[in-house]
């Protein structure tokens, strides 16, 4: 057998991820040769902090603080470092100098993809970030490579184990936000600041990649309406269960075309009414899944362990051993394709159904003055149903009525609920919230 | 923009799949060109009967019963006639003229892979075959990339839409297997002769495939014990839903490990049951599923339509614009890495969890007898529980032990359930089925 090549390997980042990373590399050098063709050799490990504590037990002689050196020497670049600088001065200084670069940046990649794509593109190197989303999961390779031959129309991700985990908590033991949040945190699935996950920023993060690799065009962060779970209610995921329904946090990529009322994509997270018998609705605690809809594939779920440093250090590894693969063997480096050049949507032209919940007042007629300005507004009801309530000691009666719309834009809801709340038989509207996979 | 580069696509076969992946090269020609960087121009079609009546409308001209000189003259050959001989010499003549191949034909896969490997590798060209296990989910390519940095522990999957049907009906109906049966063929889920899906081998076909990728080792159509479902009967099901479990016939791939009794992948098709609250339990109708373990990413599932002329032809589509993309930027083909070189198992050395039904006198000390002979025998029970049925006229009771071990060798099993036979409590041995999930 003829000797093996080296690689050299430069980990930037030592924290729960990287710490497995580095572990895999060592423990698993073997198999990783014989599947690669080539010895990954983990040259170094940049941290900020030399002697802090880590998850795994590691050679110290290979942490040093000097980033900038490690990178110029390797030939695969694994960045897990997180946060915008100094990430991105660096994966940039590695494409320039002809490594590969593995990443799970997802914020970095979500804010400014673009230039790391081009000089990627420029530099005939691998750029890939299988790890930024849906941790373990693979799901990037799939949409890319296995769905390139198909349109995909939507795609709907549970990309967020913490905000999963909070109202898979709500949903079973009828906790409020607050306390599942605190039980979240207790158990390690919420960090001490939750607002990256409790707002949706991350998901937003995901959504923008997930959009931007299933619609061929670039989508960014700021092209990602985003609307986090804190004021979800103990008493709407109550009212959901009620009517068949279990709410999640999805980050939704959708075509819409003409007949839509425009063509584009719609980028959103948001929480979101799902039957209880779509395959999303059964995942439970801080699991994650994506669930695409493509033209010819039809319907597909992706369902894994999003986050932990173990399952997120195997998409690394994935992309690790794909990219030296390629440079063993030879040949370019994949390139992100952007042939689809479709505008990205405002969430005003999102098109999708709601759920309303309306305080009414118990009165003849008022159900046909409602369906009425739906009607008005162009909004479709699918279920109407009331409920009356009679209070035993006042003996007054109120009633309770839930619509489920057929799919609107936002734009005609919002009239829609503007409308309603001026009728004098409402006595309030109590929630408005969109529904999917009706 | 430079003038786009023309690759030449050879259809052979068009059935159910091939009218689908030509209408959709056709109709999708631009979208393709785009993601490619190529034209994939459709240079004919391989039939037995240019005349024959076909699912879509297409040029008639493309039309040839000359497969030969078509394969000659193509860049990208696409087999979808199925079956051993003229598909194996078709394909082994496109890949020694430096063609890239894509095929579904899973029991040409099963049976002479190497062989096709191994041309392949020789002329440098990509042989693909996503279409061949579990139609249009993205299966091989996650397993043989995604997963290259990880170690695959185990594979389940429910790779036969057709049985997957059947049992999925005999589950939520309680009918016999002959009716469920004779329902799929009405409704196309099954074919006039169901030989092939009923008894497993499309099945067995489809482990010895997803075997091969996961432990990295060429394992063949003999490796695999195969059993069909035609003996589940409804009151299996019956017991079985009882009990907490449902029925699925479930291509299994599995490495063990000398703590198992001896180091090796068993691969094995049989009808097993499932814990009702498993991801994969939820898999209805003619769904397919593919649910991975890995000491890694942890569990795993993809899923998806595992039939279909459309969605099947998403999965040929996608490996072709992989490979045609390929051979626009250059670069040598990949090849199946076979590293792992674990042997197969006989189904003796398999390990797993049992579900016995036991029609036993109603005496004292009979179940301590049972479970004393299955801890001679190093089988170890998880649940045990007895129902006393008194029949209303003869005043005869008849007692019904149904247990449930922890995992044992089959030939642990075995010899336990022949022990068990001989002894003068029990009145017969109802059921022996395998558990997974517990």
């Amino acid at each position: 057998m003829t000797e093996l090549r080296t690689l050299k390997v430069a980990l930037l980042g030592c924290g729960n991820v990287g710490a497995q990373v580095a572990r895999i590399l060592i423990e698993d050098a073997d198999a990783l040769a014989a599947r690669t063709g080539a010895r990954l050799q983990l040259s170094g490990i940049a941290v900020r902090n030399v002697n802090a504590p880590r998850d795994v037990e590691l050679p110290q002689d290979l942490f040093t603080t000097d980033a900038e050196t490690l990178v110029k020497d390797a030939d695969l670049v694994i960045e897990l470092m997180g946060g915008i600088e100094p990430a991105r001065t660096l994966i940039l200084s590695a494409l320039r100098n002809g490594a590969c670069v593995v990443t799970g940046n997802k914020a970095l990649l979500a804010q400014d993809g673009p230039t790391l794509y081009e000089e990627a593109d420029k530099a005939h190197v691998q750029l890939s970030y299988e790890a930024a989303v849906a941790g373990a999961i693979p799901i990037l390779r799939p949409i890319r490579d296995s769905l390139s031959g198909d349109r995909i129309t939507r795609v709907l991700g549970i990309v967020n184990g913490t905000t999963n985990y909070i109202l898979d908590q709500m949903d079973s033991t009828g906790a409020q936000f607050a306390d599942a949040l605190a039980e979240a945190q207790r158990l390690g699935y919420a960090e001490a600041d939750p607002t990256a996950d409790v707002e949706g920023h991350d998901a937003a993060a995901k959504a923008a990649i997930l959009a931007s690799l299933s619609f061929h065009t670039r989508f960014a962060l700021e092209n990602v309406h985003c609307e986090g779970i804190t004021s979800v209610s103990a008493a709407d995921i109550a009212a959901a269960k009620d009517a068949g329904f279990v709410i999640k946090l999805l980050a939704i990529a959708e075509k819409l075309s003409d007949a839509d009322g425009g063509e584009g994509v719609s980028v959103r997270v948001h929480p979101t009414l799902l039957p209880r018998e779509h395959p999303l609705a059964a995942v439970r605690g801080a699991f994650n899944a994506v669930f695409i809809e493509a033209e010819n594939a039809g319907e597909l779920m992706f369902y894994g362990q999003g986050a932990g440093g173990t399952p997120t250090a195997s998409a690394v590894l994935g992309d690790l051993v794909s990219a030296a693969r390629r440079l063993v063997l030879g040949g370019p480096g994949r390139t992100e394709t952007t042939t689809g050049h479709v505008p990205a949507l405002p969430i005003d032209a999102a098109v999708t159904s709601y759920y309303i919940g309306l305080d009414v007042a118990d009165q003849p007629g008022v159900l046909a003055r409602i369906a009425q300005l739906f009607a008005e507004h162009g909004v479709s009801i699918e279920i109407m149903r009331q409920t009356i309530h009679r209070d035993a000691e006042s003996n007054v009666e109120s009633a309770e009525l839930r619509i489920v719309t057929h799919r609107a834009s936002e734009a005609a809801l919002a009239a829609t609920v503007e409308a309603v709340k001026g009728l004098d038989v409402i006595n309030s509207v109590t929630s408005v919230l969109r529904v999917e996979g009706v």
